[in-house]
């Protein structure tokens, strides 16, 4: 029988998306290799995959430090995504297929437990997207993948990015709740530590696959977070549902 | 047969939600009769939601005039509540007691063709509130009505209430659509009027019970808008869907 935490005060759970709820490495290998490299990207997928992502984190930073104005997600992954194109020897692309392309964050697909495991917890809670992503992203991306969101909550509407604290506050005060009322759903230490240094719950939920076979980060131990679960599945059944 | 509206353009519907989503005045007065009179608030109902309502528009001008800061609806509800309980000679609630009416807004049934006919709506368009309500507010009477948004878009993530500009504008913002591709869903022509200036546009749909039987306001010709519909069902059918 699992161990069970049962938070009666839990009103909404609020979810990291990319790599939490959805598979981006994946997903962006799947579409290059099925659609692109048939339409002349003849690259190397997976590591085309890791180095857009590898931009992610130095690309917020500018942000965050003042060196950019604020800038939504989207096109901090189309500069970044300029520059790669030229590292890879990629010119024959229009300025709509680059376009397009930059939409592959729109279309990725949900690890295969999130769908039901949201609705499962969508049956108590409120459920709502708390990421990186802005919101059109992320509301093409519920459609796409079939999230049943109740909101969508990405940072432009707070102009701040994870992990700075006027995300997670921004939140909790959009769905009138305190803190302690809000748990922060995430396959990443970084960004449950963020959270509950702000007094959120905080539910751990293992990708092991998220950088690719071989590639996964250790579980933390039970007792590191508030939950520490298997997948949406196994949150569901902690959470006593 | 009915005549079709068929704007390939348009992605996104955003909808008004007091009185062209869900029945407000009906809603208030079922609970106040079921629930609140066996309580002791023994006072005339349908009154009771008419004079609720009618300090709607007064209370936003004063945060439109800047007479008080940005102050999002439910709070406007409340100090509209505290002076209309006074009114009608109540004094025997509790603040608890009077929180929990104050929040009969986030427990507002739909009209009976809402449902459904989002649901057919939901599967070619992104479907958003765009309510003077705030976030909270509306999440809560999603899950309570069984409202399937795509995403949730109230006046606190603009911090202006319709028909300020920077609301229709916002929302736009936030779906990066253009005016053009995004349709304004209301019962109300002021609010349809407002959005069709800036270049959104327009779906009329009657709701003659909203004021109470015998209390509608005429429909407006075919033609007034780009689409004059009875309900949600005839909304999807002249869409095509």
């Amino acid at each position: 029988m699992v161990s069970r935490f049962d938070p009666p005060a839990v009103r909404a759970l609020v979810f990291d998306v990319f790599g939490t709820v959805v598979d981006w490495r994946g997903s962006i290998i799947a579409e290059g290799e099925s659609y692109w490299r048939p339409r002349g990207l003849d690259i190397d997928w997976p590591a085309f995959a890791d180095a857009w992502r590898a931009a992610y984190g130095p690309s917020m930073d500018r942000v965050r430090t003042g060196e950019l104005p604020w800038t939504k997600l989207d096109a901090l992954h189309r500069l970044a995504l300029d520059r790669l194109l030229a590292d890879f020897g990629v010119t024959t692309l229009s300025q709509a297929e680059v376009d397009d392309l930059n939409r592959v964050w729109h279309r990725l697909n949900a690890w295969p437990d999130a769908p039901a495991g949201l609705a499962r917890l969508k049956s108590r809670y409120v459920i709502a997207t708390l990421s990186n992503g802005n919101v059109s992203l992320l509301t093409e991306m519920a459609k796409f993948a079939g999230l049943p969101w109740d909101t969508v909550l990405g940072a432009d509407l707070f102009h701040h990015y994870k992990p700075d604290p006027e995300v997670y506050l921004g939140a909790a005060a959009l769905l009138d709740l305190a803190p302690a009322q809000v748990m922060m759903v995430a396959a990443h230490t970084g960004d449950l530590d963020a959270a509950a240094k702000l007094g959120l719950r905080t539910a751990f939920v293992h990708r092991p696959l998220e950088r690719g076979p071989g590639r996964g980060r250790p579980r933390p131990p039970d007792g590191a977070y508030d939950v520490v679960a298997a997948d949406f599945r196994d949150l569901a059944a902690r959470l006593g549902l």
